[in-house]
C-alpha cells in the first residue's frame, strides 16, 4: 500500500481532546478520529489493527470449538423485561419507539437474545453443549465517554456463550475460554492479569476479569512486587500478598475481558430448558465470555510505546514493513523501493510505502510514530554503495544490508 | 467442522413468516432466524456466506485502489441538518436524544460523515483523489420489513466514496467502480443488469442501479427477449427495445447495488473544499457507490436454487464439501469419513461433516437443502468395495470414486 493512496493523517501535536497516552497516540498516528464524543471513525491504519486483533480472537475461539454467528443490535425491549434487566441495566441502554410503536433497544450485550435463540433450537441433552460467539458492535449511552475508544458509546465486542447440561460441562467450557483468553492477550503483546471478580448485574457466582496494568486504567488492583501475584481491589485495602506475605502495590488497570459462570439466571427466566437423560426437564446451564475488542487497541498501545510513538507487537501491527525512500523524485531510488514493496506484497507480507514528497525528518518521525516493526530506509549514498538501511522499531537498531539481501533479511527479522 | 458442534437448525417445512423463495430457503437451511420483524440473527452457515461475499467485495474494492475504513452508526443529527437531508430522508432515519441531550441518529448511509472527515484532512489538489470504502451495519425504521433480510431495519452495506479534483477524475473512478461491481456480481453467480437510474434523494446527475431479475424483486425493469438489453421501468411503458426494436418484457428486479456521480452536493454544503493548481478554492467532486451486502445472499438464492434447495455458486458456498457418513455408529466408516474431513480441512478446503445420528434420507435432504457444491456419501456396501460416492449438488450427478482417489477427485472438481 502507498501512503498517498490511503488516509493516514498523522499529527505533530496531540489534539486537546486527548486524555490518555493511548488516546493521544491513536489520534497522532492517524488510527482514529472523533465524529462526536463517544463515537469514533476508524481510519485505514486503525481498521487494519482492529482486523488483526479480530483474526487472533477468531483463531483462538475456533480452538475452543465455538461456532461464530452474528446477532442484531436492534432488540425487542420485551426480552429484557422478561429477565428484569431492562430495569437493572438502567439508562445506559439506548431505547426508542419505532414507527410501528414497538419498544426497541440497541443491544449493550446479548445474553437475552442468544438465550432466546437457544431456547427455540435446543430441547434435548443430546444437543448440548453449544458454544457460540460473535464479534459485533454494541451501544451504550455513556454519561462520560473517556479516553477515546476506551469508554465509547459505540464499540466492538467479542461475546461468547456456552450452554451445558451440568455444572461440570460449564466448568470445562469456562476453563477452555480462560485459557483461550490468556493466549489471545499474550499474542496481543499484553501483560494481563486474570483476577477473581464480582459478577454484578450479569449474575452468577464465579467470574474472572482480565485486567491490563496501565496508567490510564479506570479500575484498581493490588500486585505483589515480589512474586507478581495480583488481586482485585475489592478484596481489601493494601493487603499482604496471599502467596508470599510481601506488601502489595496498588495499580491502575484497564478491563479488557470478563468471563462469567452465569448458571441458570437467563435460561430459567426465558424458559430455555432441556430434557435430561432421566427424562426430566432442566434449565440449561450458561456461561458468557466477553472481550472489549476495540478497547484492546488502546490497551496494547498503553503497554507498547516509547517517546517516539507506538511499538506494535508483531501480530497486531498494521503493516510489518514500512519503506521510506528519502527522495521520491529520484527515479532510481523509487525503482528500488518499488521492487522491495512489490516483492514483499507478493509474498503476503503487509508493506507500506511512504511515497509522500516530504522531508526525511518528517517521514522518520511518522514511521516511528505509527510503529511498524521494520523500517527500510533508501538513501542515495547508501544505494550507490549497494546498501539499504533497515531499522528495527522496538530497539531502533540500524543495520546496513546488501541490496540483494534485503528481502531475505526482512523475512528473517519477522 | 462437525454438524453437531455448530448450529444448523434446518426445517422440513417453511415457517409461516416466509414471504419469498429466498426467505423460505434461508429459514429452512438454517442460515438466519428472525429476532423481531426486520431484525435478523445470522446463524453460523449464514455468517459464513456473508463472509465469503465480503471477501469477494474486499478483493475487488482493493483492485480499484480504494482504502478500507470503518465509520460509526451513531451520528450527530446536526450534520444531516447542514445538508438538509434530515428532512428529505424523512422518518426512515432512526433518531433519539441521548442522556446528555444530544440529538443523535443511526446512520442509514454515510455521505455526511465521510465528507466531514475528508473536509478536515484534504486541503490541496495534491491530496486528491481519495477513494475509501467500508462494510458496515446500517439502520432504517422500515414501516414494512419484507422478505427477511431483503428489506430489514438493520442490514450490512458496502459503501464507497470517491473525492476528485474534477469531473474527469470522478468519471474515471465511477467507471472503475462500475467494472468492479460487474466482477463482484459475476463472482457471486448473479445475472445482474446495470441500468441508468434516477438519483433521487441522493443527488447528482448520473447514476446506475444494479438489478437482479427475480420473482420477488420489488422493482421493475424491461428486458428485450431478443438481444437481452434492459432498461429501467421509469423510461416508459412497454417500449420497444432501443437496441433492436423488439417488444420488451416487464420483469421484477431486486436492487443489489447503486452508484452515483454526486458532484458537489455534499462537499459544498459541508464546506469540503480544496485549493486547485491555480490557487483557487473549489468544492471537491464526489461519487458514492453502494452494495447491499446482506441482501446479496437473498439475491443469490433467488437465482441459484432448484426443487431440493439452494445451489451455491462456488465462491459463496458456506462449505465446499459436505461429508455424509450413512451410519455414525460404524467406527470403520467414521474413521474413513474423519480421514477425508481432516485432509480437506488441513488443505484449507471448507468441509462440513454431517455427524448427526439421523436417517440417511434426512441427511440427504438437508445436504441438498443447504446446497454445498460437493456431497461425499460414505456407505458400508460401497466402502467394502473400496468405493465412495461423490455427488455434484448442481446437476445431482453421482460418481463412484476409488477410496484412495477421493481427495484428488474433490480438489479437481472444485
Amino acid at each position: 500500500m502507498y501512503w498517498t493512496k490511503t488516509l493516514i493523517p498523522t499529527l505533530k501535536e496531540s489534539p486537546q481532546e486527548a486524555e490518555s497516552l493511548s488516546h493521544k497516540l491513536m489520534l497522532r498516528a492517524g488510527l482514529i478520529r472523533m465524529l462526536m464524543s463517544g463515537s469514533y471513525m476508524y481510519l485505514p491504519l486503525g481498521l487494519r489493527i482492529l482486523n488483526n486483533i479480530q483474526a487472533i480472537i477468531r483463531q483462538e475461539m475456533r480452538s475452543t470449538g465455538a461456532a461464530e454467528l452474528l446477532l442484531p443490535a436492534l432488540q425487542p425491549l420485551e426480552l429484557w423485561q422478561r429477565t428484569g434487566r431492562d430495569e437493572t441495566i438502567g439508562e445506559v441502554m439506548i431505547r426508542f419507539v419505532d414507527r410501528r410503536g414497538r419498544k426497541v433497544c440497541l443491544g449493550p450485550t446479548h445474553e437475552e437474545v442468544i438465550t432466546e435463540l437457544i431456547r427455540t433450537h435446543v430441547s434435548s441433552y443430546k444437543q448440548l453443549p453449544v458454544v457460540v460467539y460473535q464479534i459485533q458492535t454494541k451501544f451504550r449511552d455513556e454519561m462520560r465517554p473517556r479516553f477515546g475508544i476506551v469508554r465509547a458509546c459505540e464499540f466492538i465486542m467479542k461475546d461468547a456463550y456456552s450452554f451445558d447440561r451440568d455444572q461440570a460441562g460449564l466448568e470445562k467450557n469456562y476453563r477452555a475460554m480462560h485459557e483461550a483468553y490468556t493466549r489471545i492477550f499474550q499474542r496481543c503483546g499484553l501483560d494481563c492479569l486474570a483476577l477473581e471478580a464480582d459478577s454484578g448485574v450479569m449474575g452468577g457466582k464465579v467470574s474472572h476479569e482480565f485486567m491490563v496494568p496501565c496508567e490510564s486504567g479506570e479500575d484498581a488492583a493490588f500486585r505483589c512486587l515480589a512474586c507478581k501475584k495480583a488481586v482485585s481491589f475489592t478484596e481489601g485495602n493494601e493487603p499482604l500478598c496471599p502467596a508470599c506475605s510481601t506488601p502489595m502495590k496498588k495499580i491502575n488497570v484497564l478491563e479488557v475481558g470478563h468471563i462469567f459462570q452465569l448458571g441458570t439466571k437467563y435460561t430459567a427466566a426465558l424458559g430455555a430448558h432441556f430434557i435430561d437423560q432421566a427424562g426430566k426437564q432442566q434449565p440449561i446451564i450458561m456461561g458468557c465470555y466477553g472481550i472489549g475488542v476495540s478497547r484492546l487497541i488502546a490497551a496494547i498501545i498503553e503497554q507498547n510505546n516509547d517517546d517516539s510513538g507506538i511499538v506494535w507487537p508483531k501480530e497486531v501491527a498494521p503493516y510489518q514493513v514500512e519503506i521510506v525512500p528519502l527522495d521520491v523524485a529520484d527515479s532510481h531510488l523509487m525503482q528500488e523501493a518499488t521492487r522491495i514493496h512489490d516483492g514483499l506484497d507478493a509474498a503476503g507480507i503487509g508493506v507500506l510505502m511512504d511515497d509522500r514528497d516530504e522531508r526525511a525528518g518528517v517521514k522518520f518521525k511518522d514511521a516511528e510514530l505509527i510503529g511498524v516493526p521494520l523500517i527500510v530506509v533508501l538513501g542515495k549514498k547508501n544505494l550507490e554503495q549497494g546498501k539499504i538501511e533497515v531499522k528495527t522499531r522496538a530497539d531502533k537498531k540500524v543495520t546496513l544490508v546488501e541490496k540483494g539481501e534485503v528481502a531475505g533479511f526482512l523475512k528473517n527479522s519477522l
